[in-house]
């Protein structure tokens, strides 16, 4: 099959890809061990340490380290946030907690819910490559950034000569770099590998069963340094 | 005076602030002290403590702590990064390096230069009440976020289907949350409170003698809590 031959099939591949992985009775609902809340390098040497890493070996993150890192991205840290609702680790306007993080493992894709702690089946199927070629692919854990614009309920958002849409734009984007920056932290503190990037934003929205208002941003991939 | 009539002084007292600071010969470059890269709470720890906290005091910070921030937020931290130039504490596209940090302390604003460490006089007087009435305005600390866009000149930056000056905003928003969050688990790991938030983008561009390539995007205000 030369090259171009293979492209055209790819589409159809997806489809397949995507029917079959509807009937995902397989995949079940991980419910994350309790987060460390201490341990690893201080915030100063994280710092020091900090770095983009795309050399990411294949191996498994441990459920105690996938439970931390998801926590650390953007898990509850306090009962009460400001504007009502539980408190996050990352801020978003008026704590809207607009973004979030799909996160595509070996088996499958799962919604990270924060609340419970725990990562809900989306779609069966080895996505990981919509995250990136080479290491993305092959990486234990790929974080899809997916903001949510419904939720953007709580406050009026206006700035003069700004169109809503703009100032929207301006907050997702924060919110989802404050995450990600979460992400690359936690990663140096713990020796971990880290690497923030654009994605796949074609595929994605059907094969997450994505609404409307949701909108692929970015991806970060995490693993052990190669 | 009532309100209409002090609306209508506010510009007029502006630019007489303005041409009064152009001869700021008494605001000096600030040698920042060599920054600590350990100390304070682990990342964890400084996650579990992440919030934003309006009410900060009047208090100065000191010469360290305010050296330790500026690093922590957007410091050179190895010598070589990706794409060339030194590595800093946030990533951005292409190691673009597109956000500049300008500080407003009490008695002037100045412009973080990461490689030499310091703080370079932009503009004498009192610019805080810029970044927001209340606390933020007799905060010792107030970043402003400016993104130079005539700093994307590594690479194309192409996308499908996304103009070329939209994909710079995705790149910028995330490299400004990028550098929030640091400044936000710095002051988690040392006790001290943060606040991301809008700011005057009106008055600041000239102000802050700012080139047309130049953006003030956000600010967030630093210092102990009240």
């Amino acid at each position: 099959m030369d090259r171009r031959t293979f492209l055209k099939t790819v589409p159809m591949l997806t489809v397949l890809a995507g029917t079959a992985s509807s009937f995902a009775e397989d995949l079940k609902t991980i419910t994350l061990v309790k987060p460390q809340t201490d341990g690893g390098k201080s915030v100063l040497a994280a710092l020091k340490e900090r770095r983009t890493n795309r050399n990411i070996s294949a191996e498994k993150l441990p459920p105690q380290t996938l439970s931390n890192l998801l926590w650390a991205a953007f898990g509850v840290n306090r009962e009460k946030g400001p504007f009502g609702g539980p408190g996050r680790t990352a801020a978003s306007a008026s704590n809207s907690q607009e973004i979030d993080l799909y996160v595509a493992l070996p088996e499958g894709v799962y919604l990270y819910e924060a609340i419970p702690h725990r990562l809900t089946p989306v779609i069966a199927g080895d996505f990981r490559r919509r995250s990136g070629r080479r290491s993305a692919a092959r990486a234990p854990v790929n974080i899809f950034y997916v903001v949510d614009i419904a939720k953007y309920t709580k406050a009026p958002f206006q700035e003069p000569g700004l169109k809503d849409s703009e100032i929207q734009k301006s907050y997702y984007y924060v919110a989802t770099g404050l995450i990600a920056q979460n992400v690359y932290l936690f990663a140096a503190s713990q020796g971990l590998a880290a690497h923030f990037h654009n994605c796949d934003k074609r595929n994605t929205p059907n094969e997450f069963k994505l609404r409307p208002e949701q909108r692929v941003l970015f991806s970060q991939t995490v693993g052990y340094p190669a």
